[in-house]
């Protein structure tokens, strides 16, 4: 077989396992929306039995040969990046032995009904014993992939290629002290935001979330809008990309800004280069990038005071609670800024803070210098020293996000990450289409829309995530550009 | 490997495959659900592939040697009718030419689309080239699959195993001529159908399926109830087995007893054994025995005075409708029996000639004794010769159904047969359990389906279709219950 036809072949197995991994991505969303309660009982079967034909198919001896032979050819650009993504996930899941990923997974699932008990009772101490496991499984992941400088950048790179501690680090140093600067600014800012807690029926929220997302241009020919109890985004196929969020009826916010949230991750899923759809550089970059587009509109656009501008009279028809409310005043209530315990519900501001915290626990734990039975006191007494207070218990502590208990850790970065690069974007686009706020005035959505698919969405996974972001920034990732957007948004709240 | 390893990695493949069935089942169930309008762009490819995987993994060297080797070992009951399924469906499958399965794939998804036109335009003339493809393609199918008497045996044995058209045609004969003495009878009775065609809003009528099926002891915990454009009840996994039906304000019967008929098919689903998951024999026997259970409850039962004599109250406190309908007008109502041209708006009795008059022109087809440009004028006499008038157009004639366009033939006569089984079932249960109205009328719903559970359901495919049968009704499958059964019913009515 000559290079070209290897390269054709690994085409075929990835466009065939894409089709069975959208038929998994189908089954994951059915379950979280319309299973019935039963239907549990043979999911588990039936996702690993599919899974592991796909891991199989993955780190076959003939895919590792075809890379092999691929890689004797001359390539264009475009398959040269096909290859590269091939032999990146050969090598990770041919490094890590079967028994270690069949133990992580059993160990995981186990797992997280225990932390669900834990955090139920607010006792870490549950779930104490299950966690030291996971991270020991997770050390051993670290060593058996790989690393320059510490075990940690080995589950950094699993969720975003190439990224490091150290480069985490120097962005999230001089980022905690410029957001503790930020947050005496904002000391004593009445915000209004008991307005948001006002009565919000449900139906009328569903109604709202379609008006909006209708107006931004989500298009409900290739998506959906579900309810479910952990909103998320999920592309099925390119054509079907759908989103889900969850109400309460007494907190418009969670509803709300949930649902601009997944439809960001949904707008980029739904721009890929649809003719790449079942090979890798068809993909998302990563983790921070698609982070980066759910804050931006959830943020950048969704918290705008211009947006409200366009949408406060539509709201209030909807809402009986905001009759009285006026654009100002709302503005302000989505914008409060006070520091709070619970990551999902914190503010553009301090929401960082919360993922320095975990990065910092996590990366101690992974690199040996921390041991489980640490990591409760070192959660309340870095929260204490990032936040000013000690979090009440347990539940609003250490037990509050999933991650770490489903064997996830060097994922919180991401999030963090996102919003960096969603602030860099604003300003690059201020730079070359002219003042945001205007544009969101006029409503001119696809536009913006526009910008994000020129530069990020349909390049798909053809450059290193770092590297996207430089080309559509027009700089290096860094924390400057976040602080001044904040700077910026609080300028108008004072 | 002895013939024992040999089974034993049967059943393995067997219950591999099963859950990659599974996720096609949740596939097909979301497309006619949820799915958003583009997202049927990429299905085709997804269902195909995965259905080859599966294709190809029970056409393989690897199985037929596997078979064989199974085949010299002394195995139990179960074991040995596993291995006669497996054989089954490995012959089957290796007979057809992979050129012809394609061939037809391809052609019947184009079809269906021609079909549609030519529905609306009322113009058999569109589709009659396609057909005569379609038919074409099926005769091919059933020279290569092989049959002893005629060639349409070979498509009987695709739907109904061990079914040949001798036999059905020595039930259908007897049966025309009984159904046309009771047309006879019924002639001229009033049934005053007009109240079901009154306006009952689509919400209640959900709010009062609901209620029926949890009545009757459907499982939500392991089921659901969705609308859809054709109704139809699928089975994911032992514990989702779903049903959907479809609604019309001005004609209650529709999802009424829509819902009632696809439930008779999940009940059966619920009910299958468990512990033979993913093996042959923890399916359902077959399509006529299927079609029995959805015809009990949705006759039977759901059409019997005494389920409205328990349900007539809430039936009116749903409806406005039906606020002045006595239980008398309304049994008369939903038990109307009169000609029509459209089967699956048909009767209780007239609905049998519907299908009497699809195998005849589909065993001539198959058989070569008609070619296709003779059957839109055979149609319509045969018809004039069941029902006594001709059909008004091909819309309400040849052009109804989809089977054909979609290359199904021997299908139809599967829903005579569930017609007549689930009478015999009728007598059989009276005999051993007394009145059957008087179990409804005391809401003894799970003693009816315990009695289902225990002589059909639980069985699987453990013996042949009309052996079970035979087993369960104690009699052979014949005409005779069912006109004893509608003529008991008939005298209800004059």
């Amino acid at each position: 077989m000559s290079g070209k036809e290897a390269y054709k072949k690994l085409e075929e197995i990835s466009k065939k396992t894409a089709y069975f991994s959208a038929a998994l991505s189908l089954v994951f969303w059915d379950q979280r929306t319309y299973m019935p309660p039963e239907g549990y009982k043979y999911r588990g079967e039936l996702i690993s039995t599919i899974r592991g034909y796909i891991h199989g198919v993955w780190t076959s001896d003939e895919v590792g040969n075809l890379i092999k032979q691929a890689e004797d050819e001359e390539l264009d650009d475009v398959e040269r990046m096909n290859l590269y993504w091939w032999r990146r996930s050969y090598e990770k899941n041919t490094k890590i032995p079967t028994e270690l990923l069949m133990e992580m997974s059993r160990l995981s699932t186990e797992t997280v009904e225990v932390w669900k008990k834990a955090r139920r009772e607010k006792n870490f101490e549950i779930v104490k014993p299950y966690l030291k496991k996971i991270v020991e499984l997770l050390r051993k992941r670290a060593h058996a992939l790989g690393y320059e400088s510490e075990p940690y950048d080995a589950l950094l790179d699993d969720y975003e290629p190439g990224l490091t501690a150290r480069f985490v680090e120097s962005i999230f140093e001089p980022l905690e002290k410029e957001i503790k600067r930020l947050l005496e600014k904002v000391r004593g800012i009445e915000f209004g935001e008991e307005i948001l807690h006002r009565h919000y029926p449900k139906q009328k929220q569903i109604e709202f979330n379609h008006y909006l997302l209708k107006e931004i241009g989500y298009d409900f020919n290739r998506g959906r809008l579900d309810e479910t109890v952990h909103p998320f985004a999920t592309r099925i196929l390119p054509r079907d990309v759908r989103i889900t969020t969850r109400y309460y009826e007494d907190f418009l916010s969670s509803g709300l800004f949930g649902t601009l949230h997944e439809m960001g991750h949904a707008l980029y899923n739904m721009n890929l280069p649809e003719e790449y759809f079942g090979l890798p550089v068809g993909n998302p970059s990563s983790l921070s990038l698609h982070e980066s587009q759910s804050r931006f509109w959830e943020n950048v656009v969704g918290r705008s005071l211009a947006f409200w501008k366009v949408y406060m009279d539509d709201a209030k028809r909807c809402f009986d609670s905001l009759k009285d409310v006026s654009v100002e005043q709302f503005y302000r209530a989505i914008n409060a800024m006070k520091p709070s315990t619970i990551r999902v519900e914190a503010d553009e501001l301090t929401y960082n803070l919360h993922i320095i915290l975990r990065f910092r626990l996590e990366r101690a734990l992974i690199n040996g210098q921390m041991e489980v039975d640490e990591v409760r006191d070192a959660w309340n007494e870095t929260f204490r020293e990032l936040f000013g207070f000690y979090p009440p218990d347990d539940s609003e502590g250490i037990l509050q996000d999933i991650h770490w208990y489903s064997g996830s850790m060097g994922y919180f970065p991401t999030y963090a990450l996102g919003n960096l690069i969603s602030a860099q974007i604003y300003f690059r686009m201020k730079e070359e289409m002219g003042n945001i706020q205007d544009l969101i005035l006029e409503k001119r959505f696809g536009d913006i829309l526009g910008w994000l698919r020129e530069k990020i969405h349909r390049h798909g996974s053809l450059y290193m995530p770092m590297d996207l972001v430089k080309m559509a920034t027009g700089k290096e990732l860094g924390y400057q550009d976040f602080v001044r957007y904040i700077e910026e948004k609080i300028s108008t709240l004072v």
